[in-house]
């Protein structure tokens, strides 16, 4: 028994650079047939000479798989002429409120001061992506941050605003209220809620950033998944850290899923009887949502378990020592 | 500056057994006179032929002190005649629902199965001490646990049942509600919330059960236990666990308070104008609740800074590293 997806992509994921990079991006590209990269290094990728090192070394960490690398640029008070340089480059621009999330002290803190160059980016048709949390408390972030999307997405009607690693049931209901709006949601937010990160014992490797949620928030991430609703989009916000930043008094924020993503997303839309869906949600919906022209690649799952491995290079995977049922066949 | 406390009490701890109860015990019995001992080893204190041993061990690892141990058995369903011989040995029975909390996979699951020994212990007098949380989301466990408390506090009114370490502006509303509805309160849920926890970095050291909950929870706590409800006392659930359980994949609950007990509330009472208050929350209301006569002794605190230290024989305090304006002074 076998899955064939056609060119699988993840919106959403961290590479990282140097030694992590370069151990990290080679999973993703292996089962992948592009990625969003994230911009969110120690120091953002937010200028165009920055942005071409970085695509250059993602490039050189995947060199030999047939995969694209999705850029993007970390949001700043940008120029006209530098959107107009950068555009060919990327595929949209990351917005992170400041403080909120891993490497992310430089994001915005004042929404209006950001109108400008909104204005400009609806213009050249250049689409947002937001990690949409308030400082808030913490279950209640994404709630409170829907004053903003609405916000954005009204002054903008033409701004593509994509809601990223959405985690709650209100998320979804947004979707439907503008269309303007998209939104990418992981495969841990399908699958885990706040029990599984605190609710036994505390699981480090299970904590991410907007933290799991509520059962009925996870029911409405998992109900619009399985429909593979038009506007939701497959992103994992994979998201590596070594093993020390884990297991330590302070916990880093991030699922490293890269390597077992299709595994997951197949068992999961398999016991759902949903696996017709999973080509929209792991592809079709992005192609569209992003008119983008993935390059050809199928991936094939078979039905033969593989145990997660306890690490890849020192960085602890989501269910590490788990077996899955469905595992990704060598592909040519 | 000084504050002068008569007899300070902690009406719930966790002393363990073996290197760890000569480790921490004497901690607790050098700032209290007197501390409610939790009955949750890993073969649960649940005989009269335990409870010896084990109040033995207690009083060995505090010898010197002027300190009174309170022992408690843990529930089942005891006979009358086992009751009656237990009684002048112990404060109380605890019970823990069935696998919601550190070793207590033996506790009791069904409520109407317990209701014989219930009517024994209020016919007897002997207090019931609850881990008051349902099986569900872990945010709504005691909330979900409160139509237990009603059905208890209701079908046996002469019982007095003390809500453990509560955490919710729920549980300081049942206080009000019926007569023989008692509660403790932790220092930490005095003092955090989830945000603490998984809010910012996760940490493990500030991980319990039940977990801190939202800021409008901590509130109610706080504004009860700075008036010195009557009906609240402290207890400190101090929970130690060593490093190596803490900061690992699999974290186990509890936070380890007990040296640092006293100063905490020091700081937060005197920031809240509230020292006055502070002598009834720490021990008067439990004496008249308990109708306890504890040993006098009295526990000096000067204004002089304390560093927590980074660990206590291989347990981490919560915050450690921090410093705190009110230390405790030698006293005789």
């Amino acid at each position: 028994m076998t899955i064939e997806l056609q060119s699988p992509l993840d919106m959403h994921v961290h590479f990282r650079q140097d030694a992590m990079l370069r151990n990290v991006a080679p999973l993703t590209a292996k089962h992948f047939a592009g990625a969003v990269v994230m911009p969110n290094l120690v120091s953002p990728i937010d200028s165009l000479e920055r942005l071409l090192w970085y695509t250059d070394q993602v490039k050189q960490a995947t060199e030999g798989e047939l995969f694209d690398p999705y850029m993007t640029l970390f949001f700043r008070d940008y120029t006209r002429e530098e959107l107009v340089a950068a555009k060919p480059q990327i595929i949209g621009i990351k917005l992170y409120p400041a403080g909120a999330t891993t490497n992310s002290d430089r994001g915005v803190s004042q929404i209006h001061t950001m109108f400008g160059v909104l204005a400009l980016m609806e213009e050249l048709d250049i689409p947002l992506l937001v990690h949409g949390e308030s400082n808030g408390f913490v279950m209640d972030r994404e709630k409170e941050f829907q004053v903003v999307y609405r916000e954005i997405a009204s002054t903008f009607p033409k701004l593509r605003i994509v809601m990223e690693h959405i985690t709650t049931a209100e998320a979804i209901g947004l979707l439907d209220e503008y269309s303007n709006l998209y939104a990418t949601v992981t495969p841990h937010h399908l699958l885990l809620t706040l029990d599984d990160v605190v609710g036994g014992l505390m699981d480090p490797h299970l904590f991410c950033k907007p933290i799991a949620k509520r059962p009925e928030d996870r029911q409405a991430l998992l109900t619009a998944a399985l429909n593979a609703h038009p506007k939701l989009m497959h992103g994992s916000d994979s998201a590596p850290h070594p093993i020390t930043s884990k297991e330590c008094p302070g916990c880093a924020a991030g699922i490293f899923t890269a390597p077992i993503i299709l595994s997951l997303l197949a068992e999961l839309f398999e016991k759902h009887n949903a696996l017709d869906k999973l080509q929209s949600f792991v592809s079709n919906n992005a192609v569209r949502i992003y008119r983008l022209s993935p390059p050809p690649k199928t991936v094939v799952l078979t039905k033969s378990p593989m145990v997660i491995p306890a690490n890849y290079h020192g960085v602890v995977p989501m269910w590490a020592g788990k077996t899955l049922p469905w595992s990704i066949a060598d592909f040519g």
